[in-house]
């Protein structure tokens, strides 16, 4: 192996990113492993740190590796290490927890009390080779393939957004079609969804959440959306809310539409504080409200790869593009643009 | 059985009631059923329609016998009633369910898509008889105390509150010491929890939830409840929050007291709409958070009576006043006072 | 309306039915609704009671008019009855609950302690006209063909079957590809299982579940079904049972082919009591095992419902035959065959 | 630290312990932890290994220390340990998990596909020292009395048993009042159960049953146990069945006490197989049934610490003997006589 790797680094506290030439992280500690990253993919998070908003000066300590999302192949591993062998290949987590916690020790490590992200805590994974923490490997079936391994981080988000309650025969509304969006439009048909429904402002996003599966796609400023969604459902309104945009008018809006005993799930983080009827828009339906973050270690993980190397769901249409790493401006400016679903950079 | 009898009615589109002398309803339908009431207890609901505040205005069309919690005894039946008999002892649910949408069809009437409220929408119970639905009576166990059965309904708020999770061995905040807050505390330490903390103000309720078994009661105004809750959970946070007090501020502190994957459930009804952070509230925590209203027929009537006919849990401490119905200006302004539980008028 | 019908009786106790000539049911009590039957499906159970073996001598009392699953149409209701009216397109559970009990007060009508069942306990279905109280009755959208109507009910114990719990990413062995078992093929593939095994001896069988999507189907006579199972699980075992096939050793083996923590869903009935070690196939694998009865009133109506009528599932393959009413003797031999899925009585 | 300790042995393929001088297990994996042994506890496993019986034949390979359930104080640490430190009070999980299987990466250590027992696969715990894998520790609050430390093995099987399911209002009936029985016992009464039916025909355990709150407690060879339970429910029969007694005929009375829709827990282990009517004990009334091992890692433990800590339930009366350390001749005598509860050896 190499002693040197290309990174693609937060060097200063100001905008943007470098690829530089940095040393391979070779002092694994004894539950370490070394991963050479085949694909990374770009997540929110990233433009976050590339653009230097304010929630990056609190967070980011530079200069650091980013990025999070990845596929890679175990070449190294720390002494203490059996669950992973060198030639394995993985993707991770990428909340890695301090496994002592109340919640770590009770089944809940994705809420762990003391989390540190890849890619913003610690060094990521936009390099050639990555030190990850064993606890977060994940094992992947040969017969899947790279390019939705490397997503299978945002794929779990929507796995896990749907998983607390049953969607068998019920309507579901989407609040955006990003990515996540997108992938859920999709679970929510295999989970056996009878109608699913989106509403997006985005043309990509639209066609997005069209080719996942979705019935209908409404436009806010085109539809009356609660007019729209009761039209759809007998007057009943949706029985689920899958709320993935971060818009407070599309979570109002989403509540809004909500049948009597309907359930929300937010995934969706919000510029700041919202404003709510909380008698009208919860109480007085009696709505269920499960606020997601992360994925389950690792019961997200297992259904997410079983989905997908048995082939019940093609996650194709929502990677839109793949850029050589070389190329990672071009990416970056594409994620950007917002018309885009996943972005991947090929570090083969 | 007399032709007249005495009612408490809300005679015109102003503020009070008047206890007037009115035809018993006879013209029972099929599925109706006639009580002669023996126990009645104030809600805060009724104190609403006395004030004739802005909700009231808009709901109540006077004049109109108010009045929902009752016990009673039944007197008459209409001919196509099969479940209850006369002499039956009963009290019932006050949110009287269409029977035909989609809620009332899988089990969930109480969130029905066009409930009726006793004494709301239709004449209640401060009266010597009232008309009831067979759908709605609940019969009881002549075990069970005639005034604790005159507050099954709002002692079933607080089973229904605390019904969609577990609380076996959790620490739990319960913000607000009304009657509902009260039983909850009573509840809580029933259904295992290891540590019950209430905030409250008023010097009376305080009481009520010492009384109920509350280990640890804080003022809000004298302590910090998110440094008090941290200490007394080992650094954790609460793990379920029930909040009883419709207070926007104990909401969102509560909320910031639950540790990392807690659960909300929330009754309490806002004077208007609520601002909150979402995400370091709930998402970041990943909570889960349920809206409650009403109660589940019947499964909260099922539950609430073999708590009280076993005497798994002394409610006595709640009740706090009993008035003859004719006192019931002095009820009325006891229960204006703040400084009571549940009162109760003696029909008898 | 004419005053005689065509109706399919068990005149006495002895083997067979015979088509007669009766009287339409015209004597509605205040809560019953008349139906004319337009499909009519052919139950196991029909073809005990026209065997008249040991379980129908004890529960049958002719002479009665038999059969339960149908489609129709109302075309008359008693006085009381308000949530259907003439014309409208009807199916029914087939189970009528008291409406009295715990059980029937408490949202699970399907397990009344004092049920009855149409066709077997009252008149049946085979029938021009048929009287069935409201309380059963389940209203059609109009999409839904009337073949799948007619068979809505042996589909809503797939669906019961599936309900208790989650099937997304689950490696599924279904034992038994009867009518109910292929319907849960169909069913385990909507919502999201990644493999579904099925074993089956009969070739008609094996192919209905081939149609209805099942990955795998086993031959217990030609296949090692427990080493085929891990085999394909990663040498885990499956994650979900569903034995459909009231056959003694499919249970024992579906079991010995559960994962550890897995789940069994049993709807099959036995011939005779079962000899198993529990130890070692249920409670040092800490399996959870659902026993199952008839359809949720109405919750799996509903979702069985929203399936077929946006077309999430095409029960097709599982009706394999249709016959007009006065067929009813080819039907009848064609159903003790084994060789079919569905058959079908077309009364038009 | 001394250089050797007093150990309890199986020496050889014969019945029987013997108390010898052996070294204190020095040589630490990464991840192990030396305990000071300073409480142990006498399981019903201990006294199969001590009678050499059929299924000891089989898995104990002599010679080996016996014992799993204990308390004691953290003396020396792997150099890879971080969850606990020297001096911490500690108890353990006696099933100590693989860690890579399935069931262990989805939180589910408890059922773990290839599971060691502590003082069954490798060396246990009646000695002054045993090695532990850090991943089975429990830290505990110094609060909880030794004596119930050491029993929270045991005390975890029956807040397992009861944890899959809600018990609030219900009536529950137990079958077997040994230990776990015991703890049940208490436990459904913290839970919030309205009644608890035991039934057993030891005496002591009976008088157990009673110190633990049982309501009632019925020999099965002086009542008809059916009759009775219908008696005291209204004539439901039971809502939930803790199987705790490992006797056929008390499983199969058990769950003919059941009513519809209850729920069996079984933890019993059977001497031979079982043979039941599954049709009408298990599938004609819509039971669950839970077949429950081990304690969930660490969710149990977690429950069951803030119920000792908070004084929620005093186990005192299970405890019914400690001997010091040498005596355990006697003490494993008292085991073997049946008339006993926990049995504690003291090896301060």
């Amino acid at each position: 192996m190499k002693d040197h790797m290309k990174a693609l680094i937060k060097e200063g506290r100001t905008q943007g990113f470098s690829l530089n030439e940095v040393e391979v992280p070779r002092d694994l500690g004894p539950n370490d492993v070394l991963v050479k990253v085949l694909r990374a993919s770009i997540c929110g998070t990233d433009v976050h740190i590339f653009s230097w908003d304010e929630w990056s000066q609190k967070r980011i300590k530079p200069p650091q590796i980013v990025g999070h999302e990845f596929f890679g192949e175990v070449v190294d591993i720390g002494n203490n290490v059996s669950s992973v062998a060198i030639g394995d290949a993985v993707t991770a987590e990428t909340h890695i927890p301090c496994g002592k916690c109340l919640q770590c020790r009770t089944g809940r490590m994705h809420i762990c009390k003391d989390l540190k992200i890849l890619g913003v805590d610690i060094d990521g994974v936009f390099a050639e080779y990555v030190r990850v923490p064993e606890v977060v490997l994940w094992k992947l079936d040969p017969s899947i393939p790279k390019d939705f391994a490397s997503v299978m981080e945002p794929f779990g988000n929507a796995v896990h957004s749907c998983a607390p309650f049953d969607m068998r025969g019920m309507r579901v509304l989407i609040t955006g079609a990003g990515p996540i969006g997108a992938f859920s439009v999709g679970l929510s048909k295999l989970y056996g969804a009878s109608l699913v429904i989106v509403t997006e402002l985005n043309e990509t996003r639209k066609n997005l959440a069209r080719k996942m599966g979705a019935d209908i796609v409404l436009d806010p400023r085109q539809n009356d959306v609660l007019s729209s969604v009761l039209r759809l459902t007998d007057g009943d309104g949706a029985d689920i809310l899958l709320e993935m945009s971060g818009n407070e008018s599309a979570l109002i809006q989403g509540l809004s539409c909500l049948t009597n005993g309907g359930i929300a799930s937010i995934l969706g983080v919000y510029p700041s504080s919202v404003t709510m009827d909380i008698n009208s828009l919860l109480t007085f339906k009696g709505i269920t409200l499960y606020a997601i973050t992360g994925r389950k270690m690792f019961e997200t993980w297992q259904t997410s790869s079983a989905l997908l190397r048995h082939n019940r769901i093609d996650i194709t249409p929502v990677i839109t593009h793949v850029f050589p790493f070389e190329k990672w401006q071009d990416a970056m400016q594409t994620m950007m643009s917002g018309d885009s679903g996943k972005i991947i950079l090929n570090l083969e």
